[in-house]
Formats: C-alpha cells, sequence, structure tokens
C-alpha cells in the first residue's frame, strides 16, 4: 500500500502496480507463519501429576511432544526461508500466485494437528502417513509458485537463467521425495519414518550447501537461506 | 508511519495525510486473518482412543472438523483477498473505513466459532443457521466498505465508473445471497444447506472469472482476485 | 528498518534516527492487537449437549460468553484507534515511550482473561471488579503515554496546542472515570456495574463525536478516530 | 520487498541487496514475539468453583499463574527490545543471521510452556531448572547474533568500536549469568530460585540503565531500550 502512495506522489503507479504489489501477500504469510511456530508449542502440554508421581517421571511423558514440535518447527523455518528466498526474485504478484500461496499457507496451517498427532501416537503408522501428507503438502504447493512463478518473466526481477530455475525446482521436489520414502515405510518401520522425517531437514541443508557451493557466482542458487 | 516520515522528510505529509494513511489498518487487518485462518485449524481435534479402538476408526471422526475447516478455510481466504482488492484501489481512510472494517473483523473473528459449531453440529439447522449468520455478516460489512468507499472520489485513488462500482457491489452481494439461500433451507435439508455452504467458493470464483472476462480492459473488475 | 536503508541509500539518516523509528513499535502493537481480539472469541465455547437437551437450549448459554466478547472487542477497537491516532502525531520514539507501550500491551493482553471472566461469572463482583481493573489499566496507561509524548516536542511531528493536548487526555481520562463507576457500584448492583461497561463504548463515541465537532479546523482533535 | 522495489524503481537493488534485506526477518520476529506475550496470559485459567466455594477464595489459586505472567511478560518484552536495539545497527541479513534469529524465535517458543510450567509448579526444582534453561536458550541465542553481527562489518551500518561491542554483550550475558544461578540454587531453595528469576528484570534495568550513564555520547550503549 505504502509503495504505491510513495511512487504515485513521485508521479507514477498505475492500479496494475498496486493489484500486483506482493506487499500484503508477504504480510499475511508472515503473520500465518509466525502463529504457526508458536502454536506448535501448544503441544507442550504441563503435565498433570498423579498421586506418588514426581514431576521427574511425568516430564519424560513430555519428550515425544517435544521431539515433534523440533521436527514441525524446523519444517515450518524451512518452509518460511524457502518462501523468503523465493518472493526475493517475485516482483509481482497475480491472481494465480495469490492462491497459490493460500494453498501453501492452508498445507502449513495443518502442521500443528500433524505434529500433535504424531507427538500422540508416534509409533502409528497412520499418524506417520497423515504426518507425512501433510509435509508432501507444504512440498508441491511450494513447488508450484516456483514453477509457476519463474516460467512468467513479467512476475520476476529479472529472468532466471534454467540452471537456477532446475536447482530452486530441485530444492522444492527433494524433501518431497524425502516424505514419500517416509510415508512408504510408515507401515513396515514407524520407527525407521520418523527417523526420515527427523533427518530430512539435515539433508536439505546439506543440499542447500552443496547448491551454494556449486553454482556460479552470482547466480540464484547462491542465495538460498 | 513510515510514509509519512520519508513524505515529511522530502518535505511534505500534513498531519491530514498522516491520519488518513491506512497502513496501520491493513497491518491489523493481515493480522487477524493471519490468525483465523491458523486458528481454524485448532478444531481439528487429535483424537483420544478409547480402549480396543484403532486410530484408524477413530481418525474418521475427525473428517467433519476437516470439512468445516476447509470451508471456513476458503471462505477467510476469498473474505482476504476481496479485502486486498479493495484497499488497492482506496488511498485514504476515514473514520467511517476504520470501523466499518473493524465490523468486518467482528464478524471474521466470529468464523472460527462458526466453524467449530459446524464441525460438532453438521446436522443440526440451528448450527447452519447461525453460520450462514456468520457468513452474512461478513458479506454484509463487506459491502458496506465498498459501497461506502466508492463513493467518496476523495479516498480512492481514481474515481471508479458505475460499471465497475456495480460489478464490486455484486461480487460483495452475491456470496450474501447464496447464504442467505443455505439459511433458508437449513431446517427442510440440513445435508442439502450444508453442500450449498460448501459450494459457495465454487461459484464465487466462476462469479469472479466470469467479471474478469467480460470487463472491459483496464477496469477495476479486471483486477479482481 | 525499511525507512533507515532508504533514507540512508538517499543519505542522511543517522544512527539517533534508526533507534527512535517507530515502525517495530507499531508492528508489535498491531500484532498484539490483532491476536487479542481474535484470542476473544476462544471464550464462546461449543456447547457440550447432555442427553436430551436440544442445541437450541444449550446455545443460550452462549449469551454471557457472546456478550462479554461485544464489550471486550469494543474496548480493544477503542484502545487500538486511540493508539493510532495518538501514534499519527508521534515521530520518534524513546525509551520511556517503548516501554510506556509495552505497559499498554500488558494491560491489553490481560484483556482476554476479564473477558473469560465475566462471561462466566457476570453476576459476581468480584469478577466485575477484577474486569474494571483490567479495563482501567487500559486506560492509565494509553494516559501515561499521551501525556509523556505530547509534552516532548522532540518526539512528535508538530508541537500540540494546549486545548488539543488538554481534550486528548480528557479523551483518555474519561472512559477511567466510567469504569470506576462502575468499579464502585460492582457490589451494590451487579447489573448495574455491567450495563455501565457495556455502555461506556457509547459515551465515548458520543463524547469523541462531541470533541470533533467542538473543535476548530486543523486541530489534533478532528482527527480522532 | 517493498524497499527492493522503491530502490529499483530509482534504479539500482541488486538481487543481493535484495536477499539481503531483513525487513521480514524483522516481521516474523515481532509477529512471533506479539504472540508469544499474548498466549502468556492463556496460562490465567478463569477458576471453576466447586460446591460452596466462592470466587474470592478460588480467585487466589490464580495468583502463581499471574505472577509467571508477569515475569515471562517482562523476560519477553526485555528480549524485543533487545532484538531491536541490536538491529537498528544491522543493515544486512545473511544465512547466519536468519538462522540464528530462528534459534531465538525457537527458544521464545517455548516461553509460554515454561511459563504454565512454572505457575503449576512453582516449588518445583525441576520445574525451576527448566524454565531456567529456557531463559538461557534466549540469552544465548541472543548473545550469538550479537557477537555474530558486530563481528561482520558488511552486516552493520556503522562498524562498532570495541567498547561498544562489549558492552553489548555484557548485556547479553549478563542475563544469562543471573538464571544459571537461579538455576544452581533451584535444588537447595526453590524460593530463593523464584526470587532470583523475578528480580532478573530489575537487575537489567539497573545494568542498562548504568551503561547508558557512562557510555560516551553518540555510541551504541547510549541507544540500549
Amino acid at each position: 500500500m505504502r509503495e504505491d502512495d510513495e511512487v504515485s506522489v513521485a508521479g507514477g503507479a498505475t492500479r496494475e502496480d498496486r493489484r500486483r504489489d506482493p506487499s500484503r501477500v508477504l504480510a499475511l504469510t508472515d503473520g500465518v507463519f509466525a502463529i504457526i511456530i508458536t502454536l506448535l508449542v501448544l503441544d507442550i502440554y504441563v503435565p498433570e501429576l498423579s498421586r506418588h508421581e514426581t514431576l521427574q517421571s511425568a516430564i519424560s511423558d513430555v519428550r515425544p511432544s517435544f521431539v515433534s514440535f523440533v521436527i514441525a518447527f524446523i519444517v515450518a523455518a524451512m518452509q518460511w526461508t524457502g518462501h523468503r528466498d523465493l518472493f526475493t526474485l517475485i516482483r509481482y504478484t497475480d491472481r494465480g500466485i495469490i492462491w497459490l500461496n493460500l494453498l501453501t499457507l492452508f498445507a502449513v496451517c495443518l502442521l500443528p494437528f500433524g505434529s500433535a498427532l504424531l507427538s500422540r501416537y508416534s509409533e502409528d503408522p497412520l499418524a506417520l502417513r497423515l504426518f507425512g501428507l501433510i509435509l508432501m503438502a507444504t512440498s508441491v504447493t511450494r513447488t508450484a509458485i516456483w514453477a509457476y512463478a519463474t516460467q512468467r518473466p513479467s512476475l520476476v526481477h529479472e529472468p532466471l537463467d534454467r540452471a537456477s530455475i532446475r536447482s530452486g525446482l530441485a530444492l522444492s521436489v527433494f524433501p518431497l521425495l524425502v516424505y514419500i520414502a517416509a510415508f512408504a515405510i510408515a507401515a513396515v518401520s514407524p520407527q525407521a519414518s520418523l527417523t526420515v522425517y527427523a533427518s530430512a531437514p539435515v539433508l536439505y541443508f546439506i543440499t542447500i550447501t552443496l547448491l551454494r557451493w556449486l553454482a556460479p557466482r552470482g547466480s540464484a542458487e547462491r542465495e538460498f537461506t
């Protein structure tokens, strides 16, 4: 909003420019992410002690909640940094980007439910699969925005070269593959599935660091957070 | 706030300009929408298993919560994109716009309650009607801001032509009519009423797409999200 | 933040300017208000039906929650518009304003508790008094920021004349007196006390409208929302 | 986002500048702090009266919740003003700052759990220690960002002199020492431990006021809030 005003004071923003300004999309998105990572902690309950029980023994029941809080926090943080990286490239929004972004927020909003489910039934294949489906939804929507925006030169600051587009896609698709793997083995070995979910961020950080190292100076991959 | 400072550094924002700046109205609104769409997920409870029950059977109880989450999420998203579209036209706020906007937020704030009520008693005519009343309130307040702002040339960037004003009104009033229909048939057929609520967004998207197609190039309707 | 960067690109923001920029204070404040007015709705519970009970009869239990939601929403909205009005005058923050503002947020944060208490025990003098204390705290802190800022010419855009300062003080102090009255009669007549709380916003709107009418053109009172 | 656009309209923001812009980091951070200080109040429950009990007697059970709400609110407010002070110095973010900031938010997000635990078991050494660990995490992450940013001249507006860097470190490390002391004595004297936690803010204010007084005019310490 403010940008429009300033520019139009300076003498130029058309209605078209104002409509395509991404600032409120970012405000909504940052708000949702801020709430999601904060709501996740609500699943860590303060234990009620039964008779003769000490807090020492009861607090260990909180451990699974804490583990799934950590996993979900890192997933949300990854999604947010990925979103920020993407929108440093995007100059204008259009109807497609706005609704794809709302779809991303839809998936992100389900994270606290998935996290709570996982913390309560961390051994149950169904809980692990539902958690996986939510994670997949976040990755698919992120991939969709990346593909949509990078193929529309009118929406980005500078057109990306094909190698950067591919790297960005790889970075969105890669967690998806990991989540599919964890989903697939949930019935066979719940413990292994949980471990894969927990290690996805580690793999993600390694991938991003590799992409940054391998990329030529000045390319978009250098800017992945 | 920042805008004022900048402009007044450059040498010109009067107290009048600062008072009419819509930036904080948008910040509050985006905050409320971000929280609403995130709170909606809190109605999707993690089921507690009774003895001999499996998560598989218990999770089906979560389905109504999920359906009403989806409906309420889409309603909130529609309201937000509509709000964003409207405020790309509005340059200045006044006392009327601020309080009409707070009324809109009041209606939007009731969405999580309506959604929770609907997910718990999706067959009950009263629950369907209360949900309908909340949806009607969001539409009525949205229509009121549209009518108020578009009739005050001093508040908008460029005055809208009469056709655009009518299209915008139609777009605000149209969901209202659908909600009234769903409200009216709640007692006769709860199932049909729920279906109408669920299909309102689909009808809305079709309407908006038609408005965009039919509108002449450069008119405000082209910019509806 | 952004402002600093821009100005320093243009070539001038000192560290002093950056430190005194109110933008993050406003971002935090708008966030807190957005959350408060949204959290208030959480006190409107979806009723659980006991055997042979209909939703029709059970929903009437929700009425007190709804009434206190409406009261608390209006109180929060009044605080927010008052805060916005005040900060259209303030150009710079200092340590005093930041901590007075945090004190205001502290009082505002207690509103959901006060509202929940009131909706549960609307006939109880103690509940009415605690609700009154929270409202008084919001008024006192608001009065304190107004007095602090308007007496420091280096913090405001333009120095206010004495009449405007007094009007602003009156507007902050006036609700305080109403709340004190409601507090005082809580033990004698809980019903009357609740009525006074509920009618405070009406009186506030009348006062503000009078102040706007009576004020000379161009004075700060004209800008009260 | 907006800044980039403006500057690039003016003709200069490179992709590098956009990537390093701290505005969304601040938006997320302010959002999280706004939510945290608001969620803290959710631990102040409205008491349910048992038969023959009055609200008068029941409300005293709310006192520990209120005390831990006050402590946690002040801790969060201190963290936020500290964060704001730090980011008035920081001009650009990089991958390190973004993830260190997310770590800070991780620690801050645990505050409501710590506060709830403390309000429920304020005499229990384990609860006091866990609360202490969360507070230490907020201090350690804050110290880490301070050390990271002030040692990278390319990230700050103006390089700080060694004395200012040391003062800032002292201000971050000082609460850490107090929390370690409270942690250490939790088993010996829970009451003393709680008192130390409660008095930490007082000591912090005294320290900051001393630093401001002792610092030469124009140095960064003068700007601590």
